[in-house]
């Protein structure tokens, strides 16, 4: 029986398969073994336990060696999800290795570190998939730094731009969302060895020193003040997330628009055997891009929840761990599927300079506005030159004439001298601005930041 | 010194002026005045004031009396919301009456009362502004009934429709909506006299006949069991109003889209002096359905908040009804200014059936592909039409040939015996299903269902 | 590979099996199957399809026929996820009856009534658990009917009560909320056959009694107005579900408060064998109310991204529908296992009538200062009462004297006239309003409104 | 007519005043001019307008000589925020300066550089307040570093630990939160002056310089890439806000709870005057705790709808810019209110020493159970230890009899050879792990931290 989106045989394909392996059940329990494992040896480094138990600990800490059927039922009968854990690992180890398993620790110790752990390796899977998206756009824009097309704002033609400067500003944003990403992921993911409520007591006089020890085998920080009721590091990275979440999801529905019938400036990769509909057999949907609008959706509605997840009862609070626990390998494996998703979506996006020439060239010279206005300010100041635009641009809108003959036609027109050339400006790949070298820049910036 | 969106210069025409006076500060000084003399007369019905007191009590309560500026310093030095109230107004009635002022009540009752009153109100504002937004639709419905449009999914052409079919579903659903609120307004807004914790005990035996009394005299219902720790009653004429403002966001995101510059199927209501740019001229943004989204969006980013404010400490729990007293008046002003927002972009809204029929005509035919489908399925199987439509249809995009072109060159096409009109079956206006028969009996419908 | 907390070792145990197997990949694809034969048999009945073909079509719905594994690569492949289910079922069928299989239907036609039926399953098995619940707390609001306890209201001691009573307001919030779920089962899960856009033009004239005829098959309403673009109805569903999340929320943080060490009202069930720390041997966890809170959470999380997913493109849009698809399996499997845990959490209560006894003398008798006050107010006024009574009462807690000494050393009680037992008052026990009046009629009626 | 919770006479004293000051309407519209004036002058430098136009826009930048009333009123006419504030200054600067106003601007550029120099102003307050937090935890941790509290998880008394050490979580938690707003306040608020669309267009081969020279006046880093569709850097440093949040509620409901009737460790600072029901004379709530909890949800709630607001069409999008603009300002004043009202809890906030000792002496030893455990593990291994004080645990819960005697009466007891003070390690103060000298590095840390 196979419940749940990452399993079902209609959705297992949305996700990246390394992060579902990440947080299997078997990845999961061997990060708790491995943080047990890290944490005998630091102990038996400053003498807490003998150096033989921590050897025969870290010779069975083997995900493969336990019964997972069996703790599935140990655990719901003693409503705890650690103890039996222990139990079978204690069997494996035999005594005396066994009574020095988990010492001085309390289960949300190992649990946090852990996660810790497979925090980490997510970062890792998700910053390949993110490069591979950035550069893949990088691409895309400096082949179309100079490829016209309408900007839009409020969903009407504004002034033109190029797509290349579009796809720049896409990159500019992912760039930034790369960095908070990369600069958190060690403040965020720490080891944990406080106890059972923080203070080392379990550990006496070595319990901090253990703590650093055990995070320095684990490539972490050590938390330093390790408090079960505190999660604001963790959600300091899911934050970041979260903004790559309004990133991705921005493209997407760009690239939806953009793929519309009617706009057909691009088109998503199309191979023969996709099929857009049981009953309509033309269609050719912007699947891919759907997908990663619903993708990022589902990992952002888990934020709220995460971040109410701070509010913590006193010096622990299972009502909060359980939810964070429970959510935390969804948001890891959402974020990689999202970031897989966008590469696979830039990589195969087929650009259609022709629809955008033939769109930009629907509003008969309207689009060039701004560039007539600021032409006509120096001639007559900025505010006289608004109303003679507005006016002629209405009527062009209202009446159906060509917006230049609107302009002619205005009584402030009569009395001003322009250049001959003035109507030129209505040419839209004369107003693109810095569009192209921004292009460069920012591609320029955006390489030199690839994660690895 | 004016804040926030509701009374700031550039933002206070967003908000429908009525629903703003029913939760201004005079007017919810005069609820609770409201509430406190049906209290009395209430109690004195059954004897437990003097008829003399009530009557005074009632003769007092005018809001207009009160020395708002004194309240507020008192109430911020008090550290209570309604106790320096009821100095003044005590001040007002004079002895004896004052003394028989909040009798047995405790502040929340008062507060969740005058509120259920305001809320009330606000229903009825609503329940205008909603009736007009629909039969302005209702009237868009009819009149296009049997306007050609291309229906859209995934943003791709799908099969033809009617514009008033569209419309019709809007309706549909915002007549849901109405219906929802409508059942609700009753058992959502109740009068509270349960006292301190909700045991009626201020009151002696006659507490609970005195909530009752009270309820009548303002016009609800008696909550019967009046725990300040209770908030679901409320919360479900919200969750209502949550369905509404994702009805009308959907509407208003349908409206963007059908007046984008390459769509231009819609236009909303144009004055001249509407600007669309302080840059641009020709600008002329579907402003109102922009508006309308973040409208709602406010509305509905509130509603997570007020569904866990549900969850109180013990039997009073000041941190949530802060929280829901604070949130509840934005909601009732946002949810009458969508209404009223909506009655307005649907009253103002121009159709441009020439633009549906030539968006329509962009594919070639392809969208008529399932009404094919539906004749070849006839003749040789579901399955097989379906692939040969499939291959030409994607031969069709790929190549550029027509649509009809690709199907008649199709090898599969070669042994069916078609009636001579076939291809007559590619006219979307022959396709259109129960478009127009919809709009009939939906907006039939709607119009029996007026609130009023 | 397990990956997801309905089927991870640690978690699995938090969620109803019988929720889990609703939803398990195998019911999904049986219920899609049950839609497509009572599909075929409506088109049967009124001479659409061949009443053979909709025989062998019921005939070969079974899903353990199907090979789940070659379906999940296929529609990672189609990027489709109901074409190949199509192939296997038309292979299953053979010519000619595969031929008529979703005879102008379209795959969200499916996917949403297919839902509609596991939704109505769900709530079923809600209903029996939520039954259960009240039930339980019914037997415990009789029982301790006149069980005295201190009424708390912003953490402090506020008026004394019964626990009966706090229980009968937790019954009176669960009867509203299984009131709602009760009557929106029907409005909320409908049967969609409107194929690609609503319109019902693939079963031409006949479309829409196809839609009436499979709905009665299946047992449930027709839409009517069949848009995959609306979902208000789904939501409207979910919305009551909220307000079960928040009382049951509501009731788990008090049972987590009266747990408390300090508190010690109530506790959870207990076992030998049940486990409150690896490292504190002695922690007895409310964990059962932790969980539910946990559960709460984690359903209600999701609510605001199914809320938005209202607002879908024209005529249908698969960024909404994947959201809502995906996450409506998670929330009825958690809103069972709420329902659940609840009932569990309920039946196991045991009460301590003596710790409740001690809690409410803690406050010397500054609880019963309300029943004071009615009885001075009589006296001396409300105002001069509550004048009296703030003086004395601070001074007892600044001083730490008894209440009533302050009382009596008052100059404002000189000159009052006082029954000689007024002191009597003071007993928390006769001033408990109608808390076992209240507990009686709400123990009635939430008993007669028993589901089933 | 006052409207909206910054107004209203019953909470305006919720708010920080000085942050309402910076976001008034006044304050607004002159940091509009500010940014008007900056961008005149950046223009004058290099040339683009005369000098004397830029004098003149500077000396006329003053808010006060605006026309309120009639603002408001051309603004809902014009539909259009901005463009009839542009008419009153120009009609105040007069010809030709009135021509050079809002050279090659666009609205939306003023609008997000003026909330970033809001915005900056704002942070400068927050800090102020969130030092003084700070400082005064300090002190109170300090203070208190040895006093003896039980540690609580899930509820229950967990270990011993120091009150000191309690305050010692929080701050190092408020210490992360505050150098997080810290190094995102420049990079989150920058000035844009990219045009319409970001291109820079409007300002020819200058507009970039001009950025360049507007962001150093007004002491801000210029946005390079100037999208109005791109709002991830705001929402990066609403993400910080976002945790300071769940920290300040954190710490608010431990209040609640420590100054729980029953509990009693701590108390709000009091005043005669503060009153706490209107009913019950004798209440003294944690109004401060509760109103903090408030205030933070107040904010946290507006995060996701921000967060959404980053999904915007093509270049620019007034359903997200309506949105966010409206936003903000709640969240700055409610941001400053948090940290002032956490400030003043802090302040006064009373520790009563002698009743933490009493509830920790309330579980007759069991806390100290891992401090035993610990110790028999080194005899018996620190499986066997478990099981022994399980047993014990379990025994002295069950009969209620001393649970040093259930362990001495324990069949695994007989055979262990322990030391003769054993039992002494009972005696929690003895158990307090590494609390006092944590407390001394968290306050000398965050000491050395403070932003000013």
């Amino acid at each position: 029986m196979r419940i749940g989106m990452f399993e079902s045989f209609v959705t297992q394909h949305w996700f990246n398969q390394a992060a579902k392996a990440l947080w299997s059940d078997v990845a999961t329990l061997q990060a708790w073994l491995d943080v047990e494992v890290a944490l005998a040896q630091a102990q038996a480094a400053v003498g807490i336990v003998p150096v033989e138990a921590a050897e025969r600990i870290a010779a069975q800490a083997d995900a493969g060696l336990f019964d997972l059927g069996r703790l599935s039922r140990d655990i719901a009968f003693a409503q705890h999800p650690f103890v039996p854990v222990l139990h079978q690992f204690e069997a494996l180890c035999g005594e005396p290795a066994a009574g020095f398993i988990h010492w001085g620790a309390t289960t949300q110790n190992i649990f946090d570190t852990a996660s810790a752990l497979q925090m980490k390796r997510t970062h890792a899977l998700l910053a390949t998939h993110l490069d591979a998206a950035i550069e893949a756009l990088c691409r895309l824009a400096s082949e179309h730094s100079h490829t016209v097309q309408a900007g839009r704002t409020h969903g009407q033609h504004a002034l033109p731009m190029t797509f290349g400067f579009k796809v720049a500003a896409w990159i500019d944003e992912l760039d930034r969302d790369r960095e908070r990403l990369q600069a958190r992921q060690t403040s965020s993911f720490v080891a944990s060895m406080g106890g059972a409520i923080g203070t080392y007591a379990g550990g006496g006089s070595l319990g901090r020193a253990v703590e650093v020890g055990m995070a320095a085998r684990l490539g972490l920080q050590p938390a330093g003040m390790a408090m079960r009721s505190s999660f604001d590091r963790v959600n300091d990275y899911l934050g970041a997330l979260g903004l790559l979440m309004g990133t991705a999801e921005k493209i997407a529905q760009d690239v939806v628009f953009m793929q519309r019938s009617e706009i057909g400036e691009v088109s998503e990769a199309f191979h023969f055997g996709k099929v857009g509909s049981s009953t309509m057999a033309q269609k050719r949907n912007p699947a891919t891009a759907l997908l990663l609008v619903s993708l990022a959706r589902l990992l952002r509605a888990r934020l709220p929840a995460m971040l109410a997840g701070m509010v913590r009862l006193d010096e622990g609070d299972s009502s909060a761990t359980n939810l964070c626990d429970a959510m935390l390998p969804d948001i890891a494996i959402l974020a990689v599927s999202v970031a897989e998703t966008l590469a696979r979506l830039a990589q195969g996006l087929v650009v259609h300079a022709d629809a955008m020439r033939r769109n930009l060239d629907l509003s008969n010279g309207l689009i060039a506005s701004e560039a007539l206005m600021m032409r006509l300010a120096g001639a007559m100041g900025r505010h006289e030159a608004h109303q003679l635009l507005y006016d002629a641009a209405q009527r062009s809108q209202t009446e159906g004439i060509p917006y230049i003959d609107a302009i002619e036609q205005h009584p402030m027109r009569a009395g001003l001298a322009l250049p001959d050339d003035w109507a030129n400006a209505l040419a839209p790949e004369h107003y693109t601005g810095s569009s192209a070298e921004l292009v460069r820049e920012v591609v320029e910036r955006a390489r030199g930041n690839a994660m690895r």
